[in-house]
């Protein structure tokens, strides 16, 4: 089966790391399906943001897919009795895997990126994982992006021959300032993404929660300013 | 985190290959926590037949998980357009790829497997895939198991420490009939089962799909009548 070469499966989820993902995958001249999930998180503007985002860019196609981990619990963004950290500090952010951590999260979301990949004879998979400057998830590791590979390259029709499947996770090694800076060159407006781990129903994010510490120190570090509003 | 040593999660299709892996598993002490998937397949009775099983096993838990990979299409089991192949002999199924196949089913599955298991702490996973009397499906293959069982460990808790993830599949290297003779001596009744294709809501199979001719002819070597009813 001939496969769509310059086209990849996106996974969007509304943040700053794959909307700049989405900016330099288009750069490079690639042809690009969002897919988005549904997966249970409180934070539903998200899925707003991925829906704005899908927009702006013209994708090629935006899927938001029902997969209710939240079933499952045992994650402070799925579940309001586990509580999210507030107010730690760069150091502290990182070591150790916090509560906001979901339970194979991004095995399932790569997992069904994969499928609608093969689906569409698409054999490029894109996800805007980073391991430094991060929230301290095993699944957002260069060790994880390689398993998840050959396992792609082992449970498709890629195992009987034609292309191989590649993940690409360009922001991997990058610092979260590095990435901001090289979104805001491909003229990202970040206005339209939130990271915020209790963002509220109105898009105000909370500027303590992990995921905003480590986007504020990076504008901070970049001596930009953030376009989001705070609490 | 300490984890619930001889606890596992069992991927129940209601099939023949998941019930036998229920009753192995039970004999060697193993309490599990059964997993079917409403996956937007065409054959309903399944999951019937999975909730029976569950039942008949007083599995410690059983969950019916919602996850749409009929909305990606491609596959004769999850869309009427595209014809499930009959009355093929046991020679050509096996080969190539057939239009049952559903893209990246078991990688999800499993992914979904993972993330259940995590969250109860449990690190066994059991699926009833095997690679001899298949249908060619690519994620039922050895190579497929053990890239699965690599991804678990880099992309959750296990990759930060303590007992690691394992992908049972016992049925891996035996023939349907192996199987099925293994499953009567530990008296699996098969009569929950179904493993048709195209079985009717009343449970009645067709008898010409891969699925039902492995079966039967499963059922013939060992000189044994199969229990359920064919059209």
């Amino acid at each position: 089966m001939s496969t769509n070469e310059k086209q990849g499966v996106l996974l969007l989820s509304g943040g700053l790391d794959s909307a700049t993902v989405a900016a330099m995958a288009q750069a490079d001249g690639w042809t690009l399906h969002a897919l988005s999930f549904d997966y249970g998180q409180k934070q539903r503007v998200e899925l707003e943001r991925a829906r704005d985002l899908a927009a702006q860019y013209r994708l090629r196609s935006h899927t938001v897919f029902k997969v209710d981990l939240g079933q499952f619990g045992q994650s402070a963004l799925t579940d309001d009795a586990i509580e999210v950290p507030k107010d730690r500090d760069l150091a502290a952010i990182g070591e150790g895997i916090p509560s906001t951590y979901v339970p194979a999260r991004n095995t399932v979301f790569l997992s069904l990126g994969l499928a609608l990949a093969e689906s569409l004879s698409v054999r490029h998979l894109f996800i805007g994982v980073n391991a430094l400057d991060y929230s301290g998830y095993p699944d957002c590791r260069p060790d994880f992006i390689r398993a998840f590979e050959r396992l792609a390259n082992a449970g498709t029709r890629a195992a009987d021959g034609g292309a191989p499947y590649q993940v690409h996770a360009p922001l991997l090694e990058l610092t979260k300032a590095q990435i901001i800076e090289a979104g805001l060159k491909l003229g990202v407006d970040y206005g339209l993404t939130r990271s915020c781990y209790e963002v509220d129903q109105d898009g105000t994010s909370c500027g303590q929660c992990d995921a905003c510490v480590l986007r504020l120190a990076a504008f901070e570090t970049l001596g930009q300013r953030d376009p989001i509003p705070y609490r």
